[in-house]
């Protein structure tokens, strides 16, 4: 491909196109291995490849040699902080699975220890998540009672996860990340502020001290059983409820004025948790009609390789279960470890991780945790608390460790008010009206996306509103491809530049020529859009036009990064049409990819290669210069 | 919008962005009415108006008033052609649909009236099509057997094609052409030669005058059943097969030769007929051990709405096979319709067309008729024969009462296989594999499609394939949607144009600057690796570049046509990133509907308005002045 530049002259290139090999090991690398993890390794000898390589499988035998002290000094303070926002936290969201409480504090030991062996991510904290959570119990509370089938319920939990962990190695392996960057931002936020606010609701059961109510969710369902069962409202419980809110509330408030003082908020949840103990041990709670979580025994995560329930009769609860929640877990994780690592300048790779969390999930399944992930909260402390690398998690695991050996049944007096108004301090954070205001004032249809999650999920369900939104974000991108934008440029006086006319109309229109710009590759789905926006672009200039000839149609390429067969055949049929009105179809700056196909299919042969250049300039004067001869009786090819 | 262009100075347009519902119309009208079909209507005045919206809505009020003798005379002859060809068709495709072969006429009576009403192509010609006929079989069959119920079936049949007419009217009145362009001509090609390799197989039983046969499609299915029920091979059935089929294939060969001649092709299967017909009647059909059409009874269509048959037993049947055949019988009409319009120089409004076909099957379902469309053979045969109008499909109809009324009955003695021979001659000329072949040299994905059509159709079931073919279709999109085109710039020597390095290797980057191109729009999927692949030029351009700090990052926006609020914070963080490694991030051409969204986010206010310049050589100019002045000691802003 040399015949490019020759001296002066510059041409399009019509060098032999690459081969078919070269073309999909190129694109297969952008598709899979976008950040190109192995550019260090394959520098290195072959002896430093293969510890490398294992480095690369492995992470923590690549930060752990270079570990120090000082190092360890900060994770141990992280570490600290983090477990415990892992004990209320573990307690509450078991809860909203309708889980044994001590399997959230399990979900807090074993998870972040496989996490600091194989994650990337120097930042992130491994916990539960309260949407998964809820999803969880919901949806395993179609098959199977929580309270009177509990064994069955808790062993297709932990199918779940183990469901969840299969999906995320799977799509990591496969260098699937891709998939997971189809979940928008604003589904996303929507999706969350639903299920916070999904989650607010059902915790009234806990600040009002109620005993029966509703296992739907759906916001309507919620607030006719909040006052179904008027008369079972606990003032005592409510006023309890209440101070903890307000003290959560109050040490919120604290963190924002002052970021310093993040550990004051860091702590809330334990002091309430610790408060409530002792309210309850030394209140009576029984006497108060305040309900507390119940016997945590001491000891270890048990293995649970046995409770792992595939059967048939029951399966399509972890199966749906698991993989949305697999993949609302994958998604938030990986946008967490992401923006974490480009602020401090690092990078993470999506795939490795997803396989670091599959990983944590499959042997979380097999040591009695569920469904674990990085939440943002507690990475968010984490990386406030100064943490400096992994370990951070295994502090955290360690810390985790001697509350089960040692301190766990003391936890059994936590009353659920307690929980109630942990939980919604966390939920009442993540219903981001702020965010919500600003898409709309910046892209109404991401707002709608954004409202399309959150309205399904608080008034359908949550899938249903996922389903919606994922839904809505891939409509707007494919009538986008199914309508490429297209615009007609003209000369910036006093330059050489063509710009769109709408967006500069101080651009002015050449007689004669017609220049219109194809904003996006030419698909399926786009090709008889173009030939016929073109030609009505061709329609309206010769309106405008009058007496004025149009002799050119300059069709500027610059956009148009791939194209397909359909998308050649418009081109076909466009060049035809044009020539059947007499006018000649000239393309400017076309991108590599299209070219090669152009010429594979003879096209630059009917067109001519005088009819290609490559910038609007070129083929304006080029034309001008042919023009002019014509007139003059010389006849110029 | 006026500040963009002041004298000599070329500046971004940074005025306030056009409102909400300026930019939702423009979307709107592109999306729904591309073609600007009242662009005329607009222009007149009111009375005129009136009677320009009537005759939009109803084709016929135009071009009937301004019709002529002579061009009904081409009419005529057109007309009589296609009704020659719509004798045999209407038999034998109704025979691929297991319906009585009368209604195979029926459907060539009343639908052609209709269209001539509200069509607009001249060129379309109406009937039948095969592959629609063979996937209504099949899939009603499922629900009703046509031997032993047949009132049943033939009512299921008439649902289907109410059901397909009721869709085709609600798309095109709902202006949803778009959908219509997700169909790939990959697909379509793939789709075609698969049925038609179906439908070849299935006409062995009518060619070896076989009794027992199979119900299910799919070639291995068929090949067994042939060899299976090998004693009921009839060899006299089999030679006179052969030498019908062996005409036909001589009669296409002649209009290939000397396309003049295609009269003789067109009048091809009337003959085989009306020979078929003679022989059966006289060489006494059933000694021979030839079945025949069967009866058929003179009379128009009856009224059938009585017959539309809604029973929720049944109704997923026609519901399936509705919504299937009425979206692939729009597909082909539209590419059709479109394809003659185009090459004739006139214009063809898809949705409204949708509409025609719409009603043409909704009248037709209560007519006695099935699913009807315009194939592209009978198309062909009627802009050859030289049509002028829609008149042509009129005179069709004409012939067909006639023949309805008076011939109807010599009909009934045709051989099943002089049907089954001019089925295998038509089915053959839509195997395309010069097509297939020609795609797998040019585009190989789409290659892969096609294929992915044929196989799954030949081999799975008809609406599997077509499912498979799509989705791959899709997947590649979505896939390109998410992996968008980047690239590097370079300068072209002695210009000041940036062109990409990889298709120009003597394009030379600048010191201290790294311009990078995107391809496409930044939509939430290609967000996340959009800010990957920017920062890995960075690092690729930092490792080659060695002592040369790199200062500048300049992003070619001129492909980026639109960006979402994901999209946004993209930009955000990379910019983020940028400024943590020293380096400043500038925007050259940013898009109207970009900029617009960039400067309600306020991201202009960040990056600056000196940041943002119109093509990469001022830019690049304007930052080296800021170089040498800050490196002079005097500061710039």
């Amino acid at each position: 491909m040399t015949r490019a530049v020759e001296g002066g002259h510059r041409s399009v290139n019509m060098g032999p196109p690459r081969s078919f090999g070269t073309v999909l090991k190129l694109k297969l690398k952008e598709t899979l291995f976008p950040d190109d993890p192995f550019r260090q390794i394959r520098k290195e000898p072959l002896g430093r490849r293969s510890i490398q390589t294992l480095q690369y499988f492995v992470p923590m035998l690549e930060w752990l040699p270079n570990y120090s002290f000082n190092l360890f000094m900060y994770d141990l303070l992280a570490g600290i902080t983090i477990a415990s926002l892992a004990i209320p936290q573990g307690i509450s969201y078991a809860n909203l699975a309708s889980l044994p409480p001590i399997i959230g504090l399990y979900s807090s030991f074993v998870p972040p220890l496989i996490y600091a062996i194989f994650g990337s991510s120097k930042h992130l904290a491994v916990g539960t998540v309260a949407a998964c959570s809820l999803l969880i119990g919901e949806t395993i509370g179609e098959k199977a009672s929580a309270t009177t089938q509990t064994e069955l319920y808790v062993s297709l939990v932990f199918t779940t996860c183990f469901i969840s962990g299969l999906l995320q190695s799977a799509l990591g392996l496969l260098r699937l990340g891709v998939l997971v960057d189809f979940m928008s931002h604003s589904t996303i936020t929507g999706f969350m502020g639903g299920t916070a606010l999904l989650i607010i609701l059902q915790q009234m059961k806990g600040m009002l001290g109620m005993k029966h109510f509703t296992h739907k969710t759906g916001v309507v369902n919620v607030i006719q059983a909040i006052f179904k069962y008027k008369n079972e409202w606990n003032w005592k419980c409510a006023l309890i409820g209440v101070v903890f809110l307000v003290f959560l509330q109050l040490t919120r408030f604290v963190k924002k004025k002052n970021p310093k003082l993040f550990y004051i908020s860091a702590m809330g949840p334990m002091v309430v948790v610790v408060a409530g103990c002792l309210l309850a041990y030394f209140g009576n709670a029984t006497k108060l009609g305040i309900s507390t979580v119940g016997p945590l025994k001491k000891g270890i995560n048990a293995l649970s390789v046995n409770r792992l329930n595939f059967d048939p009769a029951y399966i399509s609860a972890p199966l749906k279960a698991g993989i949305i929640t697999g993949v609302i877990a994958l998604v938030e994780g990986i946008a967490i470890g992401r923006s974490f690592a480009l602020a401090s300048n690092t990078n993470v790779d999506g795939n490795k991780e997803m396989v670091a969390y599959g990983f944590m999930n499959i042997i979380g399944s097999m040591t009695s945790c569920y469904l674990t992930t990085g939440p943002f909260s507690k990475t968010a402390v984490n990386v406030m608390a100064g943490c400096r690398s992994q370990m951070a998690n295994v502090v955290q695991s360690v810390c985790m460790l001697l509350v089960l050996l040692f301190l766990a049944p003391l936890f059994s007096y936590t009353p659920q008010v307690a929980l109630s108004a942990i939980i919604i301090s966390a939920m009442l954070g993540l219903i981001k009206y702020k965010k919500a205001y600003h898409l709309y004032k910046t892209d109404k249809f991401d707002f709608l996306i954004c409202m399309s999650a959150f309205f399904g999920v608080s008034f359908i369900s949550m899938d249903m509103g996922l389903l919606i939104s994922v839904g809505l974000a891939l409509v707007r991108a494919l009538l986008y491809m199914a309508r490429p934008a297209t615009c007609k440029l003209g000369n910036i006086p006093e330059s050489n530049l063509y710009r769109d006319v709408e967006q500069y109309p101080g651009a002015t229109g050449i007689p004669g020529f017609l220049i219109v710009q194809i904003g996006s590759p030419i698909y399926f789905a786009s090709a008889p859009y173009v030939t016929e926006r073109v030609m009505r672009w061709v329609r309206e200039e010769q309106e405008l036009a009058n007496d004025n000839d149009l002799e050119y149609v300059l069709l500027e390429m610059g956009g148009v990064t791939a194209i397909d067969s359909t998308g050649m055949e418009a081109l076909i049929e466009l060049r035809r049409n044009l020539q059947n009105k007499g006018m000649k179809m000239i393309l400017v700056n076309p991108r590599i990819d299209v070219m090669e196909k152009l010429i594979v299919a003879k096209f630059i042969e009917k067109i001519g290669e005088d009819a290609v250049f490559l910038s609007a300039e070129d083929a304006i004067e080029a034309c001008r210069f042919t023009l002019r001869n014509s007139k003059q009786g010389t006849v110029e090819v």
